[in-house]
């Protein structure tokens, strides 16, 4: 099956927004194996827009639009759609009552307008909006299928976790899942080496993907059964962590902080942090996570410090009895006007009521741009100390 | 003159990077007045691209691709291009001099691969790397112009900068200059009101942008001469100054964290912070900033506090105290996991030796969504107290 994506918006030709859709959808594709050989925008032009999905239709056998869904006489994907089809849109009872109730649960009449949002042509099936009042459509015609989506990446990705991935699943007469082993402290260079037999392999694929929390290595399976799949994607996991060892730090939708509430959480314990050369944002990541509600009890930024363990051993004592907190979690690492380019090194201590280790780090770059590494290994470090 | 973007690679429709350029390009062309109807990706493929680049050649007047000039054989910009001019590819002498330069430069011997990258066709101009190996491609034919650039962001926003932008600027026959100012505390809704006359004007050109430093004035001008365009920019920069007064903190490239340096700087001051709900984001925010280096004298996060002003104004001055500084900034916020949805309660306290001041804020939506805005009103409130 090859499919095609078209994302609409003049907005998006004027470089206002960055259009995230098209990665997602693309990654989404990828890994039920669907291939994707053309992306394109497209402004809310009736002409232009109808030209662009025109040849999508001709090449293509499923096209995934995203946006033009709204309200307005600008919104004219259901136009440029119909009228490629040859088909009228026209209101639908079902869908015009479920808008009305959007509007009145937040005590609002519906406008006018909104109206445009209750139409659907014959050939098109409505897609349920869990976050917003636009439907989409799912269009069937000719063998193929148009499948229309709103711009909003928080409705899309709702709305293809909810209606269209079941239905792309659905189709393939198979079950597919994925399972995503999270590491840090390794190099995507060093993680696809260590573990390059198994990406050649076609079930399960293992792809990995460079993220903010590390090389994350997704396992993506297919069989008849549920219980298929799931017992082909926990004999690859267990290879995948006899080789990473500690290295893998979390599955799936896991954070390091909601890892590190879990473990505190069982243990009864709660937590402080000292830091220097991260400013900061050790604490802003603990804190934003809402687990630290539960565990965290203050931190602490001073921009001066001794690079050394023994000094990140003393913070971390020190944060421990200023807060009154079980464990203390400290980074001192250099902050210096004149060494930006050694920003990078840094030393992490953990004190466990009295209980002490430290280990150190040395990313190359600048302060700003390794911050984020040095508060992941400090966090990782947190997390098998106390496992 | 009508322009089209092609980003090309494989990884795009795998959906494992976002596409960046294309959103960069797009705004460099709307800031220039430049129409942009299309923009597309495609794979690594040597017929899909040829296949998009000749509808591209048909419909539009210049076109930009990004990507595929790397030195691997995977890498099929240069080809794509040559056929579809019929024209044929030959080493350039001066081309293969640069870049073993570049890699003698590195201490090692060029590999053969490289050679590619110094390949031009006749009609093709080479453009300037300078951070990087691939030079780009001008070409002109038919009428009609190709640039070719690199995929890595940082690359090719340098030869936009420095080779592209003035070529383009030069064909216009004119000087066209930007001006930004940067707004904070109003909504996008508003601002639009406020300075809506301008809005329509098409000399100078005036766009709205939010961003995460508030919502961004772009100013664009147009004339024969540098004195005529920073003249239009200036009288009508004077306009929207009094129709925003303090609203405005700041212009172009200014940071808020970079104001209050030079501000504190200006004064000999330097600076302690204390803070609740924003859980360490206003240290990060200020460490994160070069000028830091010179002010900053710590910070303390404490996730338990009382919402008042009279506790913004006792933590400020406790701040202050505790790390020997002259100007103390607090943020007093609510930090309760039972009332996610009031996060963006916060009341904001400056105390510069003694003299206080205090404001407060209240952001609808949760904590990890706003903390961003209620520190930026906390630097803004300093920049105007500091002011």
């Amino acid at each position: 099956m090859k499919a095609e994506i078209i994302t609409s918006g003049t907005e998006l030709l004027l470089g206002e927004i960055t259009d995230v859709n098209t990665p997602y959808i693309a990654a989404q594709l990828a890994a039920l194996g669907i291939d994707l050989y053309y992306t394109s925008a497209v402004g809310d032009n009736l002409e232009r827009f109808t030209g662009v999905l025109k040849q999508a239709f001709e090449r293509s056998d499923i096209i995934f639009i995203t946006g033009g869904l709204g309200p307005t006489q600008g919104d004219i994907t259901r136009n440029v759609i119909a009228g490629l089809m040859g088909e009228k849109l026209a209101v639908n009872e079902e869908l015009k009552k479920e808008i009305t109730a959007y509007f009145a649960g937040r005590g609002v009449d519906m406008p006018e307008n909104n109206l445009r949002q209750a139409t659907l042509i014959p050939s098109a099936e409505a897609l349920h909006n869990v976050s917003g009042t636009a439907p989409g459509w799912w269009v069937e015609k000719s063998g193929k299928i148009i499948v229309s989506m709103p711009g909003p990446p928080g409705e899309m990705q709702d709305m293809w976790q909810k209606q269209v991935l079941p239905r792309l699943k659905a189709r393939s007469g198979a079950v597919i899942l994925s399972r995503t082993l999270k590491s840090w402290g390794l190099s995507e260079a060093k993680v696809d080496q260590l573990v390059s037999p198994f990406l050649s392999s076609s079930n399960p694929t293992l792809a990995l993907y460079a993220r903010q929390d590390g090389i994350n290595l997704r396992i993506t399976a297919k069989a008849a059964t549920q219980e298929a799949v799931q017992k082909i994607l926990r004999a690859r996991e267990e290879e995948i962590r006899k080789i990473l060892g500690e290295n893998i730090w979390g599955v799936d939708e896991m954070t390091m902080e909601g890892e590190i509430g879990r473990l505190l959480g069982k243990k009864k314990l709660n937590l402080a942090v000292a830091e220097s050369s991260t400013g900061g944002l050790l604490a802003y990541s603990l804190t934003g996570a809402v687990e630290s509600r539960g565990f965290f009890r203050g931190g602490v930024v001073l921009p001066v410090d001794e690079v050394s363990a023994a000094a990140a051993l003393k913070r971390a004592a020190e944060a421990r009895e200023k807060f009154r907190a079980h464990v203390g979690l400290a980074i001192a690492g250099d902050y210096d006007s004149k060494r930006q380019s050694a920003g990078g090194r840094a030393f992490i201590a953990v004190d466990i009521n009295g209980a002490t280790g430290s280990t150190d780090v040395n990313y190359p770059g600048r302060l700003t741009q390794v911050a984020r590494r040095i508060v992941n290994h400090a966090l990782v470090f947190l997390i098998n100390t106390l496992k």
